[in-house]
Parts: structure tokens; C-alpha cells; sequence
């Protein structure tokens, strides 16, 4: 792509009949200021990709708003050219949802950076999409409140973005995910209407559209404004860190914690890959020895916290644990942490690359997962470290590999592929956080049968009459799942029933 | 209605050309087995109304399917015949969801009550939509667990009407409503079809319609089949019951209460009105002197409750509380909620009839909300006693009124939309838990603009093209708004701009 310029491609585009780049760009510029219209190679070049950099596009324009009315203003020209739209946060997300189109326009949501109002005695705050999530927390500290979603990403992140893609983090076992924490959208529409959704009180009538808005991957409409919940901060959080000579036992673990109604600020796992990985790099105090540890941590008055880490501690003895060890202090649980929050990174150190998957599986299902994820490693002759946050059963399973050995990532894309089915037979499904994007497409075809995936069409149609909003993500044609079925079957197996039906 | 037959009406409709019960009748008898197939007025009666009882309508048929295969066959038919369908399950809705249409199928779920699987390993279970609410809990209460939700109705209640109308209850301040209590629907499409939503998993990529079937009363497809996730039950449950002198100091200790970073597992209140009658009747014990009291239960481990319950009498006396009193026992704990749950039929000694009203505000809006229905009291000279569930407000005033006084009742309905209003002035919504069905249909004009409903009928039309389930209700249409909007001009005042944009 690189020796390809994109006014070359706007001139093939012209050839075949669509609007040109110089039309689109007069069109824009005539209603906007001129400045906030970018459709220069060098421009355009850092909105080429985002988190899944194995994918890149230029776009043929990008447009950076500042005003709710001037996203009107894109939305409805865009509609009137038949124009694609791919909305931009933050650009840290995992799957390729914002990755752009080389005849769309790329609209960045970057200027939406203020946080609007703080209301105290409601415990709600209104925000901008381009707020990054970690600052609402930082805004509303002094007030002994936050915001409880925190994607390992939070500093960088955009709310608007873990709207989008209704994003998760390690505390989302006890405080819920995205949907979980907002109340109310202001959304503008593919033909650049304005919309409420949901409203200031908890519940509202109708149809859960805000719902339905959270994790839709941009394809609905276009967030501009958002009502968070927040929540006042706990006084004391503690870590309990977990060792097992054995992965079963520490999956059982799991579910054991979560039967004794223990409910957990967060309850994560490391297998031993992980664990040896991340020990080296930042040396959190982590058994090397361990077959897997957990790290459960308990959050709230000093009482509570002291009671449910001795129940915490008497569930593990139970069930096989080889240590237990609980943080002493503040700089303890945050070292007991750190190794966690440095697991990605320390890949880096053991591999020159690796690709993090997403997949969520029941909580009874961990050991049978975890042992078939090392069959596949076997298989397909490339290490794996698991690190994951088994409370909602929510798995990160980092494929180490090297882009340049020519196949591998093919390699990897496959076994990635293979992991996702897996999740599947468990009564899984193929992402738990970082959404559908360009990557899930395919595996999008397997986890759903036809019937499903035409009520989602309809359910697109209902918001998105000319298909504009990021097109190509999130949920796949049924042409293309036709030929994903048709491409397995030619591998000699039809891996599930349902691929038949298409 | 009484002295005309469905019959006269069959042969009505008939002559203005729409397919008559008798072809209706055979065309279902001939694919289900005929004693499933009701159509005479006798068997038709018990169907006639739900829970709001002032609405009675004969279907023209009811049909009470025993399987899935059933309730696809009734679907595939009436779809074909362009007859509508009102699915039904205890016919204890308290907004009128479940009222059948005269030229409509009554479709009873009532025979979908069998408890199909219980998961003790990942704490859900598969339940039949016919199943009753509390029968759940009953059916795992030996192994610990419980379903949370709890709506007042829960002894009769089903838990297929629970999803239908996202059911809340005294426990959904801390454990949410039903849309966070499940995890997977199989439903039968108005043409049918049989479709999977959510998953076994806690998340689902693709659009989120599990939340948006969740409430949907009925509009969007039959629901047949439940996933409830189950909950370990707490060791303890104590409850304060604390007395105010002063409205604003009640609602302002709610408020104090969730700011503290205490979740209770209940948090209600009571007006003077409400403890008067309550008291005079059950003797829970309530201090008739006092202008409101709070019941605020809190449940966990017995050291996290005595903590949390020593928080709660500390925010309260700093709020200005007259008295705490805690329970000491259980016995002590039921009395104090005996006058809680008996509220309602409390207010039928006081009053020939009462009418419920559900609205929900913030919560700092409470105290304003309380005064402004005692003004509206004043200006419609009806007495009103206050029931709500404040942690969440979520109000239900209950208007006195004797319906044998002629127009008392037009009055009543009149009041009660003069309630949703300032519930709407104050940024909350027209309902919380019982639903929009036939009863709120005219508020939901005032609550959405014309674009949102237009959304909402486009989702609509996304499940549902000929507009066949549950026609009428929920969901107004925007001529039905601009009859409403010219009725409210012509009273003098437009109360609220939307309605011009009608």
C-alpha cells in the first residue's frame, strides 16, 4: 500500500463511478471550517490504523469536529454522497473497529475532550467521547468517587471508544462492564439527526436502546455525549495471591470463590508461561514454580475486607492451593498487581511478537479450555501464556510469534481462529472485551446461525438504511460467511453444524 | 362490552373484511390439537384482563400451546392470516401489557412451568417462561441459591412477564433488575422462526439483544425459554427502620446513604399517609408521628452487616433522623417489612379504591417530587399515600379514589398523568418497573420527541414487519402523540415543547 498514494485510488474510485476525493472534500469544506478537513497522505497517516496495527488503510478523508452540530453537518453530507463513516476515540482498540476505509471518511471524536458536569448528588458525570477513561476517575478523586470500567488501557483509551466497544477491565466482576456504568447517550445518526438515549433516572421506558447502542462497534450511530455512573471509592482494597501446582485446581478455584458468594473486586489467573514471563521482567514476588496463581482482590471497609480474605483464604486451602499470600499494604498490592498489568509487555521481552486473543468461556470450563488451548499450542508448534480474568471467564490468550518468519502470523491468525472455535464448544463466545472489528469477522460466522445473524441486519437496517456506519466489522454478510464455510469445508471438515444452514 | 359476543364481533369483522374466527379457529385446529384451541366466551373470560383490571377486552382466541414446536406453528399461522398475538404469562401486570385484542390471539404461556436444568457450577438455570417468579428460588433455595429479583408479585408472578417487562423488585437496588439477572433467551419470531440470544457466557459479541428483548413487553417476539443467573444467598439480613419529622431530610438521607459507598439491599420509604394506614393495619410497629421512614436492609457475611448497619445509623442521624431502630432478629425483620409489603392492600381499608402509579426520578429529586405530588393532591383534592423504592427512585404513589363517585376515576387518571409529568419535569421517566402496555401509552408522548420514536418503531419493524405482536401498546404511534399533543393544547398549555414537534 505505501507506494499507493490516495489520490491515485481516488482517481480509480472516480473511474468506476463512486464521488471523488476532490468532490467529498469541496462538499465538506463548504459547511466546515477548512482546517478541521484533512485529505493529504501525511495528514491522514495517523489514522491508518489502530490497536490491531496488522492492519492498516489510509482513509480518503479524515474530519475532526468540535461541535456536536458540525458532526451533524459530516453525517448528513456523508449520507447525502453515499459516503462510509468510521468514527475514531482513542484508536487503542484491539480488534480493528476503527481501522479505516480507503473511500470513507475517518471522523475522529478527539475534540470532544471535556468533561461537562459533575453531579455529586446523583453520583453521575456528563462526558465527552474523546475523554480518556482514567481521566473521569482522576477528575472526580478528590470527591472520593470514580468511574468503575478500566480497561487495561485506561490511560490512553476514549469513553466514547469503551462505549463502542463496551469495554470491560480487571474490576468488571463486581462493578460491570461498560453498559453496566452509563445511564445516558446523546447520539447523532447516520443522516445526522440528534437522539437521546436512556434518560437521567436508572430505568427507562421503551425499547433498551441504550443497551443495544453499547458495543454495537460504531455501526448504530455516532456517540457525542455520555452520562457515567460513578461510584464512591472503597476505603480499602486487599490482594490475595494464589499459587497451584495444578491448572484444574485453580480453575476450580474460581468457581469455588464465586459459589461461596464471595464476589470480588477482581479475580484474575496466570498460567505458568505467564507467570515466568512476567516474573522475570518485573519481579511481583510471583511463584515461578506455580502452575497457575490467581490474584483476588477484595474491596471495601476494613472489616469486610479482613472477613472475606480469610473466607477467600479457607475456599483456596480447599481447593488445592500450594500458597497463599496477602498483600500487607498499598506498595504490596500494587507489586502483586504489577506483575498482572506488565503481562503484556513482558511477552515482548520472551517473543518478538505475540497477538492477544479475547474469547470468554462459563467459569466450569476454565481447566478444559486452558488444557486445550496447550493441545493447540502443541499442534501448531507456537508457545502460548494465559493471562485472563477467570471470574467472568473472560480469557487472554497471547500466541507468541515472529512476524518474520515468513507464515507465521498466517500461522497465528489460524490458531487464533482455532482458540475461538474452541470457546465456542465450551458454550463460549469469541470475544469478551475487545469486540468483533475486522478481526472476529469470520469466527462471527461460526458462533452465529443465519437466523441470528439476519435479526442483527434488521436490527442495523432500523439505525443504518444505507449500510454507511463502519462498514465490514463487527457482524459479517451472510456472502461472507458462505464463503468462510465453504473455505473450511474445502480444509476437509465443517468444524460446526451451523455454517451448514448458510 | 357484556351483553355483546365474540361471535357478534366475529361476524362484524367479517363484514369489514378482515379473516373471521371461524377461519382463524379452523385454520389453528388443523395443525394443533383442538383443546388447545379456545374460542368460546366462557373459556375466553379468564383471559379477558391482567393485573390492571379497569381494561377488559375478550380475545377472539386463545390458544395454550405446550411446546416451542407450538408456539411456532400459532406464530407461522397467525403471521400468515395477519392476525395479531398477545403473548400472556401469570396476568399480573400491573399496566395493562398482557390485554388481549378482540380481533387478536391470546397466546398463554401458562404451560410453559417445568424448571428444565439447574447449573450449580456456573450458579444459572434453564426455566420455562410460565415458570413462577419465587418458584425458582423455592426449587435451589437447598443448595444456597436464589434468584434476585423480587417484584411484589413474586408468589404469582412468571418469570417469562419478568422479562417482558424487565421486573425490578425491593432487592434491585443492589442486584439489579431482571435484564442483569439473565443470561440467554431462546424466542419465537413473529413468522416462527426460533432464534438464540446472549450465551452462556457473561458477555455476547454482536448487538446486544438480550437487553433489548428485556423489557420489550411482548413487541419484539415470544419468549420461551430463560437462562437466570443464581445468586449464593447471604448469610445475613438486618434492617434499620429509621424516622424522619421532615420529608426533605428522608429523601436527603437516601441520597447520603449511596454517597457513603454503602449499597443496602433494600432501601424504601414511606410516607405519613402510607405508615398511618400500614400501621392501623399489620401493627409492623412503624411511628405514626413521623412525616417518612426509610427501611434500609443490608445483607452480606454477619461482620459486614454489623459494619454497614453502624454506617447506616451514623448517616442517618448526621441526615437528621428522629429515630433508628434495627432489627434484632428475624422475626423483628419480617414485622418491620410486613408493613412495607402490605402498603397496598393497607390502602383498600382506607379507601374504596386506589390506583398505583410507577414513575422513577433521581434521587436527588426526591424531596421536591414528594411536594409536588402533595400540591398536585391539593389542586385534585385526592388523597395520595407514597410507597417507593428509594435507593433506585423509583416511586409508587397510590391515589385514592371510589370509583362508584362518578368521574372519580377520569379525575384519578388524570392526576396520576399529572404525576408521570413532574416525574418528567424532574428528569425521570413515566415508569420503572410495570411497564408503558396501555396504561402510561399517552405519557410516553411526552417522554420521547419525535425522533426516538421513530427509532423505536424502526427497531420495531426490524422483529416484527407486519406489526403483529402486541399491537397497541408500549410504543405510541406519532399519530396517536398528536392527538394526544393537540388534546393537551386545547386544555390551554402545551406542558411540554416536544409535543410540537409532533
Amino acid at each position: 500500500m505505501s507506494d499507493v498514494t490516495t489520490d491515485d485510488r481516488a482517481r480509480a474510485l472516480d473511474a468506476a463511478g463512486c464521488i471523488g476525493k476532490p468532490e467529498m472534500v469541496a462538499a465538506l469544506q463548504a459547511e466546515l471550517p477548512h482546517d478541521i478537513v484533512l485529505h493529504d497522505d501525511e495528514s491522514l497517516r495517523p489514522f491508518e490504523c489502530d490497536g490491531l496495527s496488522a492492519y492498516r488503510t489510509l482513509p480518503m478523508i479524515a474530519v475532526l469536529p468540535a461541535t456536536i452540530e458540525q458532526v451533524q453537518t459530516v453525517m448528513r453530507i456523508c449520507y447525502e454522497y453515499d459516503t462510509p463513516v468510521v468514527a475514531r476515540g482513542a484508536g487503542t482498540g484491539l480488534s480493528g473497529g476503527a481501522l479505516p476505509l480507503e473511500r470513507g471518511v475517518l471522523l475522529s471524536l478527539a475534540k470532544f475532550n471535556r468533561i461537562l458536569d459533575v453531579d455529586t448528588d446523583n453520583l453521575r458525570a456528563t462526558v465527552q467521547p474523546g475523554v480518556r477513561n482514567l481521566a473521569i476517575s482522576q477528575e472526580v478523586d478528590h470527591l472520593g468517587l470514580y468511574y468503575a470500567p478500566d480497561p487495561s488501557s485506561q490511560i490512553a483509551c476514549s469513553i466514547g471508544g469503551n462505549v463502542a466497544e463496551n469495554s470491560g477491565g480487571v474490576h468488571c466482576l463486581k462493578y460491570g462492564l461498560t453498559t453496566h456504568n452509563i445511564i445516558k447517550l446523546e447520539i447523532v445518526t447516520v443522516d445526522g439527526e440528534r437522539l437521546t438515549i436512556g434518560s437521567d433516572a436508572l430505568d427507562s421506558p421503551g425499547y433498551d436502546l441504550l443497551a443495544l447502542m453499547t458495543g454495537s462497534e460504531g455501526l448504530l450511530g455516532v456517540i457525542v455525549e455520555i452520562v457515567v455512573k460513578l461510584l464512591p471509592k472503597p476505603e480499602l482494597a486487599q490482594v490475595a495471591m494464589v499459587a497451584f501446582d495444578d491448572v484444574r485446581a485453580a480453575g476450580d478455584a474460581v468457581a469455588n470463590i464465586i459459589k461461596a458468594g464471595i464476589v470480588p473486586a477482581g479475580l484474575e489467573m496466570l498460567d505458568s508461561p505467564a507467570i515466568i514471563a512476567t516474573e522475570e521482567f518485573v519481579h511481583a514476588g510471583y511463584p515461578t514454580e506455580a502452575a497457575a496463581i490467581l490474584l483476588c482482590e477484595i474491596d471495601g471497609t476494613e472489616a469486610e475486607v479482613a472477613e472475606d480474605i480469610e473466607r477467600v483464604r479457607q475456599v483456596v486451602n480447599d481447593s488445592g492451593a500450594s500458597d497463599v499470600r496477602i498483600s500487607k499494604n498499598d506498595g504490596e498490592r500494587a507489586l502483586f498487581w504489577a506483575g498482572r498489568k506488565a503481562a503484556f509487555p513482558a511477552m515482548g521481552r520472551i517473543s518478538p511478537d505475540y497477538y492477544c486473543m479475547d474469547g470468554t468461556i462459563p467459569r466450569k470450563a476454565l481447566a478444559d479450555v486452558l488444557i486445550g488451548i496447550g493441545e493447540l499450542s502443541k499442534k501448531y508448534g507456537q508457545r502460548v501464556a494465559n493471562v485472563f480474568h477467570a471470574g467472568d471467564g473472560n480469557l487472554h490468550p497471547l500466541i507468541l510469534y515472529d512476524a518474520n518468519n515468513p507464515g507465521e502470523l498466517e500461522r497465528t491468525e489460524e490458531f487464533g481462529g482455532a482458540i475461538c472455535e474452541l470457546c465456542l464448544k465450551h458454550g463460549g463466545t469469541i470475544t469478551g472485551e475487545h469486540g468483533v472489528g475486522v478481526e472476529k469477522i469470520d469466527q462471527m460466522c461460526v458462533q452465529f446461525p443465519k437466523a441470528e445473524l439476519l435479526q442483527f441486519h434488521a436490527v442495523k437496517a432500523a439505525f443504518d438504511d444505507k449500510t454507511l456506519l463502519n462498514p465490514g466489522k463487527a457482524v459479517p454478510t451472510l456472502h461472507r460467511c458462505a464463503e468462510f464455510g465453504a473455505m473450511h469445508v474445502h480444509h476437509g471438515e465443517m468444524p460446526f453444524p451451523e455454517l451448514e444452514r448458510l
